[in-house]
């Protein structure tokens, strides 16, 4: 567990998070769109599971920068694993968030980073993180009382949006197919409660909580450097991140991201049956 | 019919067309990402079909710009319907496609513009069009000899990725419910046949067939101003563009946009049954 921060500490913390994504994006953009599609490894035999260059360099590169700017953290990043550190923080890291939308050039993808408190067994809370989309050139960053976008738009306070029925509630995830069965089955039950569904955003649909564009996102299956920036980004601005059971969703697994309590409350409560 | 244009007829109406991509991105981009969400009006009492005012304003625009331009033209617009022209040539005009994702504040809605063959019942034919993301600021034309995309990586000629086994593929479509149920069984089928289905990105889709980076899009139920531009710009990047059944798709109803001849045929065959 880490002790308090100082301001100094936070702002240098917050810096270097920036660095990260920035030199993420770099590595990110530079293979992204290649005429004729990405040629991608597939990570696990039989199954498709693609993992370009890019990602490994991405990862690689935030490593870089963590080693000379915070060599007594931790590290917990998709494709180099787990480095433990001393100070009771740790970085965790998804330097391609959306790997199949990617290959296919969507803009919705995106590099996700958190600080979060080291436990014994993984990372806990996330106290900042972020979400990049290096290709719109758009950032989403949350944390240390902090709550912003910048992009195409400029520079913008997040703030999630006001409670409204679940009957007006726009609802995303990445596919219709939601996990096992039975979380399937769950899933299908708060789509017909919600106004609209839609699929296939990645990890941009938490930067539209964080936005106050939409109210809900749910997820299965998901690993720890899947949701600990969305965490941090969505919190910040007001909203809430937890599994389907209202505990921390700080490891992945079945997570329930809503603009503000009452739209995480009811959305909780169909989730269970 | 239109009688043979000539290069200087050519480059005023691709230059018409930039203005028209021009004045419908600053209406749209203007109300978008509202703090808290689009208060959209609903077209179809008790249905969901969110039309904002920027729909409209941005659709007013481009007619303004084509009363003083291209007077003798005739006009197809999603919004304030149809005027005959005497030149033989109709505008094809979509001011927002995918305005659940522009409601929602996702990069993935678009600008639909084609020059099309006016014929005695609607639109024929398009020669030349274009697809405009206004918030990454990306533009996708084709016809009359060109196909080029502008955006964050710069300028770029356009060309669909080469003939690749239906098991490699990747298949795009706006939901995972297609039309109606036999139609959705036939896309189903498809969607088992290919490496990756996505969901969710409105016209976008069409643009990525167009700059290489995926293989098929399916839809189903869509108006002519749906896919009047998509189908200058994939034609023009080398692509195909039908109905399920191989005949012209330019009045919209069930669209198969394919990277090139071979991928379409294999797809045809299965949604055929």
């Amino acid at each position: 567990m880490a002790g308090i921060l100082s301001e100094a500490e936070r702002a240098h913390l917050a810096e270097v998070a920036q660095a990260l994504a920035e030199a993420a994006r770099r590595e990110t953009l530079a293979a992204f769109r290649p005429e004729g599609g990405i040629a991608a490894q597939n990570k696990l035999a039989g199954g498709f599971d693609p993992v370009t260059a890019a990602d490994r360099a991405a990862e690689a590169a935030m490593r870089e920068i963590l080693a000379r700017e915070r060599p007594e953290d931790g590290i917990y990043g998709e494709e180099y694993g787990v480095k433990s550190g001393s100070s009771g923080l740790t970085w965790v890291l998804d330097p391609i968030d959306g790997t199949r939308g990617y290959m296919s050039g969507t803009p919705t993808w995106g590099v996700l980073i958190a600080l979060s408190e080291e436990l014994e067994d993984g990372p806990g809370r996330p106290l900042m993180g972020l979400i990049d989309q290096p290709y719109i050139g758009e950032r989403f960053f949350g944390g240390f009382g902090a709550a912003w976008s910048r992009g195409p738009l400029g520079e913008r306070r997040l703030r999630t949006r006001a409670a409204r029925p679940l009957a007006e509630a726009v609802l995303y995830s990445t596919f219709p197919e939601v996990g096992t069965p039975e979380e399937g089955a769950a899933f299908a039950r708060l789509s017909r409660a919600a106004r609209l569904t839609r699929y296939g955003t990645d990890c941009y649909a938490y930067a539209l909580i964080a936005a106050g564009q939409i109210d809900l996102v749910v997820e299965a299956g998901l690993q720890p450097y899947d949701v600990g920036g969305p965490i941090a980004v969505i919190e910040a601005a007001g909203g809430i991140v937890t599994d389907w059971a209202g505990g921390p969703a700080w490891r992945g697994g079945r997570v329930l991201a809503a603009a503000n309590a009452e739209t995480h409350a009811a959305a909780m409560a169909i989730l269970a049956g």
